[in-house]
């Protein structure tokens, strides 16, 4: 995971320099929250994706990015007073705190065009069919049928009674696209059989569910020190989480077991599917 | 005009079917939003340099649906309270007067990502090649060195003595970007050469600015009965314009003299630039 995070690091920063004039805090705002020491989980996704075809490094690392970009700019405008409303993030005021509002949305705007313009580059793939599958996959993880109406959905159900079919759907749309998108990257790089995209896309989605169903655990459980933001939110706003649904027990077990099921798709890869397994067993531990 | 409105109508209509769940007010804030009654500039913009190429008509919609859709996110966000905080827009109450900060600013989330999920689509063209150059064109244009870079220029300059060259650059960077696009879409649809995509660019620079010339007069002189919007902003917000720059009869006569311009870049194209001269025109004697 470190080597992802420096490689994606180093193409960020070469990717967005600040320029001298009045647009400098936009550029500020962006590197700010890019560089606020995030897990990088799904650039790690990607390369280990990536590995299991043998896809060029430099290339995965392009999609990385875009990743990055979608995922970065998601965070800086949930957290905005008018959606979450949340001061911290990873231990430091969130952007808008940093910034400002003006500069907070616009530098999660400026973020999701950049991801679109990195896949349209021929670095990313010299195929422009791949560069084409890969933008048209990303805009529906994160679009209004994915990542944007997730957020809609858990805005607009706060105080409502969700059943465990109504989380599981908004989770699988506002986190688990994304994350699914990310495990299937190296498969679409290397134009990967549909079967071996399938078995990806199966690993994502059980991992993407154990993922969310830990960030209840760590909200619920965790300390502010522990994991860089405030805790104990979701039930402060009446928030249906697989905690406040399931209990904590069940919900420690059905993470395991989620886990444990993300592992078995990748039985046909064999042993290059090493970092895939050591992820999911990682999503169980983290502490934030 | 009209006939390119309805087409683009009926596209996002076709695109936009609101779903049943929680995210129907995302939905709803983004169809309100696109069907306010613009004047749709930029489609026409994209259909009349379709026409001087032959471009299928079709095709040339889809290019034109992906523009109006970042052209409308960029209004939700810049009138959001953070930002301009205007509370009518084309007549009716902005976006997030009628739906809440939280879904407006998610609508225009979404509406960026459908442009490019528009633009990866084969029926935007056949050729994936064509199709990364509109998106690598597009991002360019509304992203971080383009429309969004401008906007931040323009809240950070509030109060601030720009000269006629600073206002210029902002305006082409906030508006002129992504009207420069839109002139060129037909000759990237088309393979045109670089010579000729180079008319369309110099057409479209001209254009732009008489345009941004007009909008600051029609803020100047026009009422809000008459424009649909709030006026004598600029000048309430301490905002350096063409007019407060140039005065009132100076700034009349430039954009005159733009138009004039742009006109001229289109003599190679002869007739069949019939609709492209009209537009030249057209934004002088808009009231709205």
């Amino acid at each position: 995971m470190r080597s992802t995070s420096e490689a994606v690091d180093k193409r960020l920063d070469k990717l967005l320099k600040t320029p001298k004039g009045a647009e400098s805090q936009l550029f500020e705002a962006m590197r700010y929250s890019l560089f606020a020491g995030g897990k990088r989980l799904r650039p790690f996704l990607v390369v280990a994706s990536a590995d299991l075809f043998e896809v060029d490094k430099s290339r995965a690392i392009n999609v990385a990015v875009a990743i990055e970009c979608i995922h970065t700019y998601s965070l800086i405008h949930d957290d905005l007073p008018a959606m979450d409303n949340d001061d911290l993030r990873r231990g430091k005021p969130t952007a808008h705190k940093a910034f400002g509002e003006a500069a907070a949305i616009l530098a999660g705007d400026g973020l999701q065009t950049l991801a679109f313009e990195i896949l349209s580059s021929p670095d990313t793939h010299r195929d422009a069919n791949v560069r084409c599958e890969l933008i048209m996959e990303l805009a529906q993880a994160s679009g209004i049928h994915g990542m944007v109406g997730g957020q809609m959905i858990d805005l607009a159900s706060e105080g409502e009674d969700l059943n465990i079919g109504e989380v599981t759907r908004l989770q699988q749309m506002k986190t688990g696209a994304l994350i699914a998108f990310s495990a299937e990257a190296g498969a679409i790089l290397s134009k990967a059989s549909k079967q071996k995209r399938q078995l990806l896309h199966g690993y994502a989605r059980d991992l993407g569910l154990a993922f969310q169903i830990t960030d209840d655990l760590l909200d619920y459980e965790g300390s502010p020190e522990e994991t860089g933001k405030a805790t104990q939110k979701d039930a402060g706003r009446g928030k249906a989480t697989f905690v406040s649904l399931m209990g904590l027990e069940r919900a420690r077990q059905q993470a395991e077991m989620l886990a444990k099921q993300a592992i078995e798709h990748l039985e046909d890869f064999g042993g290059k599917a090493l970092l895939l397994r050591a992820l999911a067993r990682y999503v169980l531990e983290r502490r934030k």
